[in-house]
């Protein structure tokens, strides 16, 4: 079925768009996603228990042939909610690709997020060190040995707020090859002379760095505290040329305390801009579509697939233009690449309804009914009717066949 | 204990703003919610039966005399997930009050939250009638009869995107009673001859209809959509004076179906505008604090006492300023208006510490403890350090008395 984004199908230029979104939104269910793992974990590193709650996509279930991008946010405890939720929303909104989510729990956050001891702002600071050896050493591992993250390569992204969003700077600054994307909101910044900022002078501009992707965003900063942020900003800025794509922004009605809502959501759009099918690229056919991902693949370092929905959106455009074979060819690979998706299925039965090959359009058809059964899936009742009706015209009158 | 915005006590200017928000943000850390109630109500309005999600507010468990205004989410099934985690953390930041979010699902969406049949665009329409028969006779009563909603008088929130938005419209033009609140993300407005917009344009200059909250959101509509939503800014703007305080924003940068995320965030900041303590108002004492909840519920029509959070902060700035007589009435204040707050009483017998009554300060603390315990709540370890340091004071080198 056609799960798109209103507007893009050549059918919406009956209907406004807006007329569209009441006919499509009904289909823009995302599967409830089930409540967190939560993981206790022993740190030898860090000498404490601490706790992690890892948050997996609403189609880690079914679609058993996926590995996720993992977002390791820092303050897990205070950002965790609001960061799963807003991912989830994007990734059914087709803007990001689904995440896995793992909110890091915080102890004594100065101790863990500051690069050096600074007695004369704090007793005891310094930790970063350990911190980072439970990250590489401890849950890193852990979490890519229990579940399908992706592996080759890997895309971790590291996120943090005001005290782990130094911590989050430090790494881009002294170790940068472990984490691929960095996301740094309301970075503190004065810390022991603003070292995160003069780490980060001294290493970006070397030639020699992988290529990462960086997002800064302060809030309603002022005098020094602005005054640094822009610091900050030359720093990212004058990093060796292909060596960090950097997002600043500035969200001046945002408290520090806050700016994690809308900044989580901006910076991991920045990261993965592109990521949605542009408009009127599924009007330029399958290649067009399969260079835009290339290019995006390039760009974040690690390869991204033209995503099951802009197939899905390319093989609508195909179908709407009445160019059948073009659209069941894309709705095969579709399935191809995604065997678990019953959408997937149920659109190729579609396409292959609309060229006449009734027994292929219904053994898929099936298909798509037993996944959505198996895994409960929203769509199922939709699928049925697909397949009923398809049925009705293989044999009409006859008894439904079992499936 | 401390729990304030960075920035707003007196010891902040010790440090820099930055540095206390690394100090203060490890106890912001909101308690974990369940996940929420699922209702499937069979409802002879609708003649069937319909799936409801509500979500409790993170103190509902233990704040057993406080009672909460109601966001009724239409296309909940879709938005419930963002709006739950958002208006949770943002009453974590003290931005918002803590909500009850009703999280309505959807079935046939264009039947129900349309007022006239129109056939040229959709068979079946005009449902409307009957889907506020569902809510003003059977979901709300059950809401309000089974969860601590606000009620005397109630405050009931009525959000939609879409047609569901286009709903909450109509409700806003034809029957405004019921609703206090009404946040339009992305209404279509074309129906039947952009009725929806009509509607508004007719109803809203009378001079007799109940003050009201309207928030308007569109996203990156163009031509005559974008014409629509002009013309429904207008009608608005044309509302009969102080019948309706409208918040109307452009998110030109975001797809219709997309737009919520960061239009209920910014439709409810609206709404509670002011809601938050303004910065150095404490500082201005309680009387001033007082009144601006004053004009706070003027402006809403509901009462909206100082928040628990606000009245800690003047506590906090009192006792900052040496003033500690003033402080413990604050805070005593506090604990009675909020007599299950682990909270209240610990910063009640901080301030009764520093008065030098120890004896109540202990009574104090041990109540902090006792309700700490009994909830589970997260910051239970620090108010056991304030108790043992208290008990270590009141009898130094004795054995900890049993609490």
């Amino acid at each position: 079925m056609h799960e798109g984004v209103p507007g893009m199908h050549p059918r919406s230029h009956r209907l406004s768009r807006a007329l569209w979104s009441l006919v499509l939104l009904v289909c823009v269910r995302p599967a409830t996603a089930k409540g967190p793992d939560t993981l206790d974990i022993a740190s030898a590193a860090l000498g404490e228990t601490r706790r992690v709650e890892v948050s997996l996509p609403a189609s880690y279930d079914w679609a058993t042939e996926r590995r996720y991008p993992v977002l390791y946010l820092l303050d897990g405890q205070t950002h965790g909610g609001h960061a799963v939720a807003s991912s989830e929303f994007l990734a059914a909104q087709g803007q990001l690709p689904e995440l896995i989510v793992v909110s890091v729990h915080s102890t004594v956050r100065v101790r863990d997020f500051t690069q050096t001891d600074w007695p004369e702002a704090w007793i005891g600071g310094g930790g970063a060190a350990h911190f980072t050896r439970f990250l590489v050493t401890e849950l890193v591992p852990r979490i890519e040995r229990d579940y399908r993250t992706l592996r080759t390569p890997p895309f971790r992204i590291l996120a943090g707020h005001s005290a782990s969003a130094q911590y989050a700077l430090h790494q881009l600054a002294t170790a940068p090859a472990f984490f691929h994307a960095y996301l740094a909101m309301a970075p503190s910044l004065d810390w022991d002379g603003q070292l995160p900022v003069r780490e980060l002078e001294s290493a970006l501009p070397r030639a020699d760095r992988p290529a990462r992707f960086a997002y800064f965003a302060y809030g309603d900063d002022y005098e020094q505290a602005l005054a640094r942020d822009l610091r900050l900003a030359r720093a990212l800025a004058a990093a060796a040329p292909g060596t960090l794509r950097a997002q600043v922004r500035a969200f001046p009605e945002e408290r520090h305390s806050a700016l994690p809502l809308l900044a989580l959501i901006d910076g991991l759009r920045a990261l993965y801009a592109g990521y949605a099918l542009p408009e009127d690229l599924a009007a330029k056919g399958l290649a067009a579509v399969d260079a835009h991902y290339a290019a995006l693949s390039a760009q974040l370092g690690t390869p991204v697939a033209a995503p099951e929905a802009a197939l899905n959106e390319v093989g609508y455009w195909l179908l709407g233009s009445e160019r059948v074979a073009e659209a069941i060819a894309v709705f095969e690979r579709a399935a191809s690449e995604n065997p678990s998706s019953a959408n997937a299925w149920d659109s190729l039965a579609e396409a292959l309804e609309q060229g006449a090959r009734l027994d292929e359009a219904l053994r898929a058809s099936r298909r798509a009914v037993e996944l959505a059964t198996r895994f409960d899936l929203p769509n199922r009742a939709s699928f049925e009717r697909n397949l009923s009706r398809l049925q009705e015209k293989a044999a009409p009158g006859a008894p439904p066949r079992a499936h």
